[in-house]
């Protein structure tokens, strides 16, 4: 077989669907964030799409941290959590995650895309007989997790109470089930309805394990996310969240009971054989949480700088998904206008804001992820909106009726 | 069903087995590694176990460059690798594994282990009708990959040529095939024939994907690793490697044709939805690249100080697999006396080497995995040997006759 050929094949084959993905090369300017240099680009741009959306990315704090921790330890872990590599700065994040959310414990994996792969593979798969019972929106990682696990997969539709109860009560009543969903879903950025799943889920005795991965940092007194938020942290079983989102560094964890916490520790391959994270990364992230239980202020801006920017899309009439998050999905519904207002925004206008087409989004439903910061200013958004009122003018995309001037 | 019952249940008939794992807390002492203080230990110890081969996680090279990435441009990367989160550092980082490798791209991962896994899983899974002739003892993070693709699976007789023709010459001609190994296996430390499985793989028309994760930075002029060494990197396919061993930081990759890179990083999973690692990560560990390619000092002294252990532990009789690479099992074939002298060695010696026992090696074949290092100084060695003595004496143990005196 013609290995390069077949490759070669395959991504023709993405060119011409539109699907191709050709990454912006960012170095982002600390202090200055969201400004970056976009080196395969125009130079000098502004970040609107970044995953960042504290900037605490650039917090002195965050920084002072890795500094220190790297002074201090030296760069990588040594080996894995077995051999070596358990530093005490895991021990000391890992302590930070489950007080955070109230949890006995919590563990720390080198990703959430591997929290999530790995802590929904080993559950499903270990506990007897498990079926999942798993939100149709659900991300790829918890899909690839719980595909790996062979067990018996329910999806359920998506933020559907009454699907999932009649999905749950079809069910045998004694089989172990377990209820995978998100809070903020991050293309549309709705929120689930925790207290109602949580509730049928005591009914039908599963267990419920939530992705707060676009919550965390974000809502809740203390950043615990929507489920600190509701009140209802103590009635979800696992609580899976990042630290490379809101908390601006990486990696990813569950926090949950000891218990389940150990089970997952002791019996979980990529867990287990993997390299663990730098302390760096470890006293980095604790410093990002630790100051974002006590400051709400950047919470706070936060809120108000996604409303100015909901408003201003709303006077030039511009549709977005009005959602009660902080992620703003502005509609244009076909992939090549998408690919170009992305383009053109990023050449003439340097603003970057990466257009999401499928499959991350059904097809006819292409869009700009806009993700406000408080580290954007007033000027930011002036330019955002003035360029965007430009561009839906040149490509003569619908609008929304204007809001009264 | 009572999950945390069953939980307690697992981990308990896991302690029964001897198979429980407590991890040593530890805090590594930048610029005096191997020293660190053990906090849930006897305090200072010295780490004889650790996959930081070469002692690179404390190289001021490596830390400056990460302090600098850091300062430069802050913590995280700030979002996937297609939204907003592939760095400058990223791309220069994956020019100098494409370089060390001699191969036309590299793609960089969030681990060695998410790269064996995507990588496998992706090629595996999405060329059609492709058969994956494994080793017998490729490493969890492969097997994973493989299993997850659903390709199907031959597994051949660990670094037996014979049985790997065997099983190639039993396969439809026509079928695409992909055999998959390792250069150094970590737990036995010994080295895969490569040249004579790329005459294979020619003669039967298959791809091969070799991890190199325990031998890139450490052999080869350059550091390129085993393939290096033997002239051979550029009859195989795919080099896996990592970042998180001799390297001394963390992350995986993997380095082959532009159109296979190019393949992995359109189609893979735990590539595309995963937040790029930190900018600092990839700048520490381009910058150890870049000093293990033109010093070939740490190589040399490595290599002098495993073979000082090994004739040291030759001297007092004790049994160790002497086997072509720098890592060295000395054989204790008793889970509990294993264990027994890993506790002693740290709490009386204040030596610390894990244990490594079932599963991760065959019942009856626990052992100590010593790995020397540059930074081991010479009465690191005396006291190491003389606690092995000790303790070999206490625990009755079996010794080879004794070299002469």
């Amino acid at each position: 077989m013609n290995f390069d050929g077949f490759f070669a094949q395959e991504l023709t084959r993405l060119q011409e669907e539109g699907n191709y993905r050709d990454f912006a090369e960012l170095e982002r300017h600390r202090g200055a964030f969201p400004a970056a240099t976009c080196h395969n680009g125009p130079g000098e741009v502004t970040i609107w799409c970044s995953n960042d959306y504290l900037g605490m990315g650039q917090h002195p704090d965050v920084l002072n941290a890795m500094h220190a921790a790297i002074d201090r330890t030296g760069a990588g872990a040594g080996g894995t959590r077995n051999i070596s590599g358990t530093t005490h700065d895991h021990v000391l994040l890992e302590r930070e995650l489950a007080d955070l959310h109230g949890k006995e414990a919590a563990l720390l994996f080198t990703s959430g895309y591997v929290s999530n792969w790995a802590a929904l593979g080993t559950l499903a798969s270990r506990i007897p007989d498990c079926v999942v019972l798993s939100d149709a929106l659900n991300h790829a990682s918890m899909i690839e997790g719980i595909r790996h696990s062979r067990a018996q997969k329910v999806i359920w539709k998506h933020n559907d109470l009454a699907d999932l109860e009649a999905k749950l009560a079809a069910l045998p009543a004694g089989q172990p089930k377990l209820i995978a969903f998100e809070s903020v879903y991050s293309m549309d950025g709705d929120i689930a309805p925790i207290r109602e799943i949580c509730d049928l889920a005591d009914r039908y005795g599963a267990m419920t394990y939530l992705d707060e991965v676009h919550a965390v940092g974000l809502y809740g007194p203390r950043g615990g996310g929507i489920a600190e938020r509701e009140g209802l942290m103590d009635r979800v079983t696992v609580i899976e969240g990042t630290l490379g989102k809101a908390f601006g560094v990486v990696g990813g964890y569950i926090a949950a009971s000891e218990k389940l916490c150990d089970f997952v520790r002791s019996f979980a391959s990529g867990f287990i054989f993997t390299t663990a994270l730098p302390p760096s990364v470890a006293a980095g992230a604790a410093a990002s949480i630790r100051h974002l239980k006590v400051s709400a202020s950047e919470r706070q801006i936060h809120r108000e700088r996604v409303a100015q920017v909901r408003a201003r899309l709303d006077e030039i009439g511009l549709p977005h998904i009005d959602n009660p998050g902080h992620i703003i999905p502005v509609m244009v519904g076909d992939p090549v206008k998408c690919k170009f207002i992305s383009d053109t925004l990023l050449r003439e206008h340097g603003i970057y804001i990466q257009p999401i087409n499928y499959p991350t989004v059904p097809k006819g439903t292409e869009r700009l992820r806009i993700t406000p910061s408080p580290v954007h200013c007033d000027a930011d958004v002036d330019r955002l909106i003035d360029a965007l009122e430009d561009l839906w003018t040149q490509c003569q995309l619908a609008r929304r009726p204007m809001a009264a001037q």
